[in-house]
């Protein structure tokens, strides 16, 4: 086999699923992981709940370390190691070794590019205090659980009202602390259209969350290498802990000055086998855009669920099979203590740029048949296209059974399903589980009326 | 208006649907309903959490009262009036008005049967005992949920092992009666395939059901008008009180010499609009037969959901609408205590009696992301067309969150997605909800291999 040192830039979901994936299918080929830090194949969508405790020690977050992948795979994975630059003309990259200090050169046949995503840092000084943390790695998610351990803060802010916003609110609200949270916006989660995200706000607030919207972080207030206070637009607020929800971005700094191309948000262009612009240079996960398969974009969005799947097709590339990934509708999910929210698809406000014509109806229904024990509250929302009835999106709020409704609708828009397809499907139906008419279908039925 | 005068008969989901779909449309329209019991509209499926006091009054059970759709709908309906033939030659109905026991003639421009259906009674002496119970209406189940009150049973025998007896055993064992199930086949649920079936009996073991497989029904022991012992081809089972939950057929007796076409089962036959093969009849509902859209056969079905939609589009088109109810895929699902089972599409036999060449696979996984707290264990599998990789149908056991994940197989069982779509699809995760690959793409990953 000519191009048989594959190296690997990264060794969480999307890379090693890459790796695994082409020691399956080639046994004996070279396989080397660069990771920069000392962990390979975590969850880092568990981080918030290692920090509230649910999750007892942070090693339950990690499905296979460093030395399994070692010893169980071969699969040479080198920690503490990173990488600095790729020369893809020479096929050759410039690693830097954190724990001896030193820099080379690595050379490479075949190359998966898995760097992932790096948390917006904000522009102010004092972000790089003891007591303001990132939420992007196992190794932040450590040290604010130390941090809460040892230094015992009783009020935290959080920076920004996404879904790491709001998951850091439920875990730090159980470990006890008072809980502050500004937003930019007038609503938290973005994500989802104004009125839906009117609904989480309220129901943070009913959790014991002060919620400031509408306010942006504007500097922090510095004693002796700790923040003690959060400034916004409109005021101060004491602190004792800050963490850091404003989102993240593709950790692409290394590619300046390398042939690879960009597209969204700095994200690496790849096609629908994960391949970048340069012959033998794949990429996937949270470093890469997606195509969206309702807006026809490409966008960047950073999630498990997309780094596992394009980590697996980019193997499946690299060991030569035609497997294809086709793109994401932007389903997501999280919960909130009692409350679940999820969302596919697009915004009204996305459709309104992208000049759809578009429909949309909510309804309230229940998790359960109305006369069963702990029947539930759920909102869905549903967008629709004017005249044929398409789906183009779908947000969920609601308790316990409410959230996982959401792929029905991410089902339905990856296949085109119009609002009549989705009242006519043979959903499951049993009092413990749903009302007769399953909430999503309920919401269709109040739309149809309208296209 | 030439055909004005609309007769409903049975004022239960199926009826009621098509009543108060027509009454919306059609606001000045004569409409009459003949209902045998004294209920209209109530929720057969929820009779089970009646009886185990989880619902506390039968009340909470029905949706809209007889005097609801009189005075709020303008919707004539007669209760306690048992319709007894039809005549489409004269288009007219014989009526007994069981109060006065009073039979006359109604005329109907046009006609909505909608009867349900009713359980398989056993061909044996004494099953007329006053301890022998049915759960197919209302009346039934207060009857039951009376007797358990008033006589206090302790021990009891199910006959069947579907979703009625599995259903009923769960109530019953939550009223603190010792329940036996006795079940012709070597395994309960024969809406499952065999192995699956094995698990759901392990299941039925672990809560503390005594299981009899493999056994009929053969007589009962009839002492002072009580069935005193369950016997079978092999013992004699000692009882205070039985439940029959040997499924159901349709309620279509008194169409005996009618010229409206049966099929299968002795459902009635209607076409994708509910229409019968009779000018100005329509049917739908438990005792209409339905298309399956993987066999392409007209089965027998009898469902709540199906009831629903079936009744709406009968109603949609006895007001000249154009709707169209397209078929059913066989989705089901059931809890008993804290396991969920959920079915649809097609089983291993049906498969093989159809010459069809599948592949199967079956999968463990978990409901939640491994470390997250109350993951709980979930067995999914998978039938798909050789070659082509189309699914055919979709198996799912396990605990909370387990069920629901079935209504994305029905969806792609309705749109003819492959594994490959299945594996494709941008379904939802959050370690709460969902390992990262969700269960059923586990599934759909391992069986692909095969095709």
């Amino acid at each position: 086999m000519a191009n048989n040192k594959l190296v690997v830039i990264g060794g969480d979901a999307a890379g090693m699923s890459a790796a695994s994936k082409v020691r399956r299918e080639q046994p004996d080929r070279e396989i080397i992981v660069f990771e920069k830090s000392d962990f390979t194949s975590y969850s880092a969508c568990g981080i918030p709940y290692f920090i509230s405790e649910k999750v007892k020690t942070y090693q339950e977050l990690i499905v296979r370390d460093p030395d399994t992948f070692r010893n169980k795979y071969n699969i040479d994975v080198r920690t503490q190691n990173l990488v600095l630059s790729v020369d893809t003309d020479n096929k050759k990259i410039k690693v830097l070794n954190k724990k001896t200090g030193d820099e080379f050169w690595e050379s490479y046949d075949q190359l998966m590019i898995a760097t992932g995503g790096k948390a917006f840092c904000p522009d102010v000084a004092g972000y790089d205090s003891e007591n303001v943390f990132g939420v992007t790695t196992l190794k932040s998610g450590i040290n604010i659980e130390r941090y809460i351990e040892e230094k015992k803060p009783q009020n935290a802010v959080i920076v920004g009202g996404g879904y790491i916003g709001l998951e850091m609110a439920e875990s730090l609200l159980e470990r006890g602390l008072k809980v502050s949270l500004i937003n930019r916006s007038e609503q938290v989660m973005n994500t989802l259209d104004p009125d839906m995200g009117a609904l989480v706000s309220e129901a943070l607030k009913g959790l014991g969350v002060e919620l400031f919207l509408g306010e942006g972080l504007t500097g922090f207030d510095v004693k002796e290498g700790k923040v003690t206070a959060v400034l916004t637009d409109k005021q101060s607020i004491p602190t004792d802990i800050i963490i850091l929800g404003m989102g993240s971005h593709p950790n692409t700094d290394f590619l300046e000055g390398s042939k690879i191309e960009l597209g969204a948000r700095g994200a690496i262009k790849v096609d629908s086998q994960l391949r970048t612009n340069i012959p033998d240079v794949w990429a996937a996960g949270d470093c890469t855009e997606s195509l969206h398969l309702v807006s026809k974009e490409h966008v960047y969005i950073a999630l498990g669920t997309i780094a596992n799947k394009t980590g697996l097709v980019a193997g499946s590339s690299i060991a030569g099979e035609k497997t294809v990934f086709p793109g994401v509708v932007g389903t997501a999910v999280c919960k909130i203590c009692s409350y679940e929210v999820a969302r596919t698809g697009l915004l009204e406000k996305q459709l309104q740029k992208l000049n759809i014509d578009y429909v949309k109806a909510t309804i309230e229904s229940r998790t359960r048949a109305h006369y069963y024990p702990n029947s539930k509250k759920i909102v869905v929302k549903l967008l629709a296209e004017k005249n044929s009835g398409r789906l183009l999106g779908g947000q969920i709020i609601g308790e316990e059974g409410a959230a996982k409704r959401i792929d029905v609708l991410a089902t339905a828009l990856t296949h085109n399903l119009t609002l009549q397809n989705i009242i006519d499907l043979d959903l499951s139906y049993a009092p413990p589980f749903s009302p007769v008419w399953d909430p999503v279908q309920t919401a269709a039925r109040k739309l149809i009326s309208s296209i």
